[in-house]
């Protein structure tokens, strides 16, 4: 059966990540029926994901950027929070991307940063969803990075 | 189909935020029902935005304000875990808009921030609840922001 | 219709905030039932408003004293949520009236504070049920405080 | 009708608190059920009352131990968070017992603090339970405090 | 009847965690059904889990690897509530095994630390359901430790 992907981002974001989540996804699997969502802010997604998931989607990757203040942070609780209740309540996957402006020291970096995270956690949706729970198995304590190089397994 | 909006207040606030989200939400869409909700603080927001939603509103936008301590912020995280809930449940969107009194250095500063944000997000609402999860795709990743300047987008 | 207010009070609380309550709402809405229900401390509010609903309350305000460590500060968190989540779940006003034993710094200050918000707060409660959604709007970003002065609207 | 309490506690905990939680009520409610249900720790607690409650349980007291460390105390705000879930689901009590390594200087003191709290709060889970929503009102406001001395009222 | 365990890990994590927790459980239980899910980090182990109840396993067991940064512990703290949400829904048990980097000063502690916590939390979980409530209660109080030495019971 076609398989139906979410793609819910914001319009806070810097960068426009779901344009890379929508390609990624169309490269992964491509029969595959993608539904884009764009909210104001990373409060606002998961509802976008719980609209998504109620419209037929067999998964959704949110994209959530996140400024630097200790009330920004208190913000991305409450809306990881958020997130995963939308899971529980649904029992599907909805992958959270998010990007902190403090991550990087500029610019380029930050924009490095967050292509390779949405193009990793974009693969990670489609396997999980197309493939199931055990895709991500071979890759079980490889000690896999989003953004950033993998860190590798402690060896023995 | 004629939409009807919810508007949730305080008596805490400063500034009547309420007056300006109906005055936007009037201009916007001049057809739509307009109800209002006006409650003690914060911690109320979560009920009355429920109540609103309850009462058949297609969306609410609740306009907060938060003092500086820490129990305050405090008060503010449990508020907005509230209102995510509130959101999840229902499938709705509660647009949050919330000052901080330590925002801005003085009253002017804080007005305009207030005035701004309200004013934007009160758009906001009415484009999603109007036009849908695409109505935003435009500004997707653009770097909008409530209450300052836009940061804009990261140029490659 | 003759109204139920619940009035939730703990014995870790040092004043009796129950019986300033039960005075107050007694005195604004003479033909109330009220029902009072007393339980140890802040993490047991929430099921004793849940109780007071459940047995037909139209809305409750509980009254929480709050110690002044860090954990303290948590559960009152964890409390904060809980009595959100209750109204949320039955779309019903708990209006939370809390004293914080580090907002004073003497016990002569601190009753103060605790007549005057649970005070102004019991009025708060009986207006929302009685009048309705619209019954504080006069009020509306005019910078009401409980326990404190009133910090006022900015000005033009 | 006879009553029926749950005990909950945690191999975690350096002292055994089930057996005073049991001694106590037994000795307030000589009729009553006990049940006793043994989890690792503290966010086992949360399902462990559920699933007393589940099984006809009027009433269940938790006993939990809590490390020293951040980490420790996040993972007491979570099962806090839990157990009020837990009560406002099922609008049954849960009496909420926490030792915290750091409250005391030495293990006799720490002793001493979990004797007391676990014995005050059998007592007032019997009551709640079997004497109901009044049952503490007359220690409403009075300082009560499990684990210490009262700190009483403050006087007029 | 044959008892059904799920076994829920990450990509993230940096050692094979649910390698040993197979081993450990088929150890202790030869009969059973283990079934495992991988997903990439800890902000998706709670709709595993659910989805692993979902399909009919009587407990899981979740292994986390949490990174050391304040953000990384927000993760974490989100995380936890999810999955104590999930035993709420459920009535299930989910035993959460978390290691934080930040616990040892080198990998092979770290190493010892990951083997040690999965080994006995396995052990742990096929009690709880296999061998019931009181599976634990000759270990109440009596101060274990997963992941280092146990602290002991408090003597008198």
């Amino acid at each position: 059966m076609r398989r139906k992907y979410g793609v819910a981002d914001t319009t806070f974001s810097r960068i426009d990540m779901g344009a890379i989540a929508i390609k990624t996804i169309t490269k992964e699997d491509p029969d595959a029926e993608i539904v884009r969502y764009t909210v104001p802010g990373i409060k606002d997604l998961p509802v976008a994901a719980k609209r998504l998931l109620d419209s037929g989607c067999d998964g959704v990757i949110t994209l959530g950027w996140v400024g630097k203040s200790m009330l920004d942070k208190y913000s991305y609780l409450a809306a990881s929070i958020g997130l995963i209740t939308t899971q529980i309540i649904t029992s599907k996957h909805v992958i959270d991307v998010t990007i902190h402006e403090d991550e990087a020291e500029d610019e380029e970096q930050l924009k490095n940063i967050a292509i390779d995270r949405v193009t990793k956690h974009s693969i990670n949706l489609v396997k999980l969803i197309r493939d199931g729970k055990n895709s991500l198995t071979p890759f079980a304590g490889k000690g896999l990075r989003q953004g950033y190089g993998n860190a590798g397994p402690i060896e023995d």
